[in-house]
């Protein structure tokens, strides 16, 4: 019998692992609540109207079409049973594994404040993407019809929580879509008017970068004329808006890309976890007590022996999910792997807005024009598949010349939708 | 004071209206439910997973951004009062004119059985094309995840109903979808078993074409693999598919592309309406009684003195804004406009699938490869603006060399997917 290997979670880390196990005698599931591989660096880019969906994302299938010993299941894992070697579903079902990798990801936290989250949008899905573009969209939408200052001022108010790569890059590209893209477009109100502020309770953003680089960043924000508000702690979130220290900051929008929480694994396998719910893993990347369970990505928590977990970045998880898939094809073929997983650090990039960006080499750092082709160079190679990488180039291009931006449609076919239309009823003066 | 000039509807009709008064010394205003104009001729793209929304969808404000004179106003339009000149909004408020054009479109009508419209899909805005898409792709979904034969049977049957230009293009490409993209992505069912029905009550598909066209068409939709049902009506929808006159055909899918209704300017205006609904209107698309009101496109009904008012066809919808537009320009100067309106027939094409299409341009016929090509071209020329032109090119080229499909998503933001995510789980045997 053929030994069944089940990977949960269809990102950078479960892919990976698949891609290992390609050539592997063994019965390969990978089980995703959705039916696409979601390359998530360019996810911002969705929620700004800059790139569709099918550009950042390939269906499983197309991509495992070659891979014939994987089988791809759209379901939702719920629970694992370590005594029966059971997946459990969230509908009832369970699907054995002699093998099991757990590559679930992480989702953001509101630290303790969970009705924070009826008032905030988050970004991790496609469904998250499109939801904030509406947002983003219906905002200037409703403003243009709007004759109250007030609302207007609040309208035009987009509030970012959280100054990491997603919380920068998003409050660069919403400056630039209401200075450029939107700039001509509206006849009652001055799309260049609008307040962008990103909030970070610590002393800088993009603050896991060296040297001068984070206080390049908020200084190329600030020239996007992006308000950074730096070493204040947001305390209140609710249908207005913010309070940020002292200030109340009414806003249409608040997207909150502030502290990560790892999906519910640990509990499932009664794992000893860190702080922010992680499973914590061996060396080789294995649950103690569970020899045959691994946990990969987000979801887990590496010590490399320096007492500081390995981040929660995209090349951990794809070395970490080609280390797994390695050690289990070794396993069955009986090998020993012999070394433990350790990460290769090819450094780091975060981008802030057109022609803005900063990495770090390790040796050497780079910002500004320079930083920004060598961040959408990499981009570009590492998206999975040429149809991507052509469409993404194209969209960039296109963007790049002209300030436009091609996916600005607001499709009312989320709840959402009909929430905001009957706020908009009854904010606009009637005549 | 500058007349003010209200249009309706930011579809062929409409916009072509506001380009047509583009330098006229006045207060256009557009006023669309959404925030874009969307290329009807290929939304069936759209729902079958080849092309995004955004290739065929531009925002209003981006197309009138050199409209001086006009305003965009996303708003749900909900009647008229002729004798105050005010159109009244769903939402309460209202709209001054001094010249009202109503370009609101068509809806598709259920013959009475309104009970059927929970059970079939139709295909006219873009949240229709994803609502479609993802109902298509989750049948293969589920169907991969089923144990019960007759139950994989039903998820893998898919009816269209109606055999007229958007019926048979549905057809025609869930035909190609099943037995080409997919073909190679399951492991689990054979999606080249999938049972596409085409149900026509009339002697033929495409039945508005002459000679031997309808005829090569159902050839060409079976050599698809296409079941083409001429002759027989379809007297039930329901959860479980449909019944077609004494037969019951099971299927996940009912897509419903029967008979237009206009929508419901007639009432609006207390005017003769033809049978489908559709506001009678003078030789200057003017309606009756109200010499500034004018309605256009499939909203109208405007008989050209053969008893045979003009098909809902986009040429017709432009011609008429165009028309409309100049003599409301011409008689805000003062000037009279001489002629009445005339269409100009310049032939029409229907597609049936990959290097298959069937074309009549009155002098001559043409089907197979010759037609494709022309209406591939022509549709690459009548895409608005040339990103859409771009974008859809590159996607085409892309599916032509690999049968692939770029947009393959699931997303789950409708509130039709936690349904149906129930209704799998019940379906589903337990292990």
């Amino acid at each position: 019998m053929r030994p069944k290997i089940v990977i949960v979670g269809a990102g950078f880390g479960g892919m990976a692992t698949v891609n290992a196990l390609k050539h592997v005698d063994a019965d390969v599931v990978l089980v995703d609540r959705t039916n696409h591989h979601l390359f998530q660096p360019l996810l911002y880019q969705v929620a700004t109207a800059a790139l569709s969906p099918a550009d950042i994302a390939t269906a499983s299938r197309v991509l495992l079409r070659r891979n014939r010993n994987a089988t791809v299941m759209m379901a939702d894992a719920a629970g694992v049973d370590t005594t029966a070697q059971i997946l459990q579903l969230a509908d009832g079902r369970t699907l054995h594994y002699d093998y099991l990798v757990l590559a679930t990801g992480a989702a953001y936290s509101f630290f303790g404040h969970d009705e924070w989250a009826g008032h905030a949008k988050v970004l991790k899905s496609l469904d998250d993407a499109l939801s904030i573009r509406d947002k983003l969209l219906r905002a200037f939408e409703r403003a243009e019809q709007c004759d109250d200052p007030a609302e207007v001022a609040r309208l035009l108010t987009f509030v970012v929580v959280g100054g990491g790569p997603t919380g920068v890059e998003l409050a660069g590209t919403i400056a630039e879509l209401a200075r450029t893209t939107l700039a001509r477009d509206f006849r009652h109100i001055d799309p260049q008017s609008a307040r962008i502020v990103l909030c970070e309770a610590g002393k800088h953003v993009l603050g896991a970068f060296p040297g001068e680089l984070p206080d390049y960043a908020s200084g190329a924000l600030r020239s996007l004329g992006v308000e950074v508000r730096l070493g204040e702690a947001v305390t209140l979130v609710d249908a207005d808006g913010i309070v940020l220290g002292p200030e109340r900051i009414n806003a249409a929008v608040v997207l909150w890309c502030a502290g990560t929480q790892a999906r519910p694994a640990a509990n499932w396998l009664g794992a000893e976890a860190a702080r922010n719910g992680a499973v914590k893993v061996a060396e080789d990347c294995s649950v103690p007590g569970h020899g045959n369970i691994f946990a990969i990505g987000d979801v887990a928590s590496f010590d490399p022996g320096t007492g500081r977990p390995l981040p929660g970045l995209a090349p951990v998880a794809k070395q970490q999910g080609k280390y797994v898939g390695r050690l289990i094809a070794n396993r069955i073929a009986g090998r020993k792997t012999p070394l433990p997983f350790r990460y290769r650090d090819l450094g780091s990039m975060a981008v802030i807005g057109r022609s803005r960006a900063i990495a770090d080499f390790g040796r050497f750092q780079l910002k500004g024009f320079l930083a920004w082709l060598a961040w959408s160079m990499v981009h570009l190679m590492l998206l999975v598949d040429f149809r991507s990488r052509l469409m993404v180039y194209m969209n960039w291009s296109w963007a790049w010349f002209t300030y436009g931006r091609g996916a600005r449609l607001l499709t009312g076919h989320d709840d959402h939708g009909t929430a905001v239309k009957d706020e908009a009823s009854s904010e606009i003066e009637k005549p």
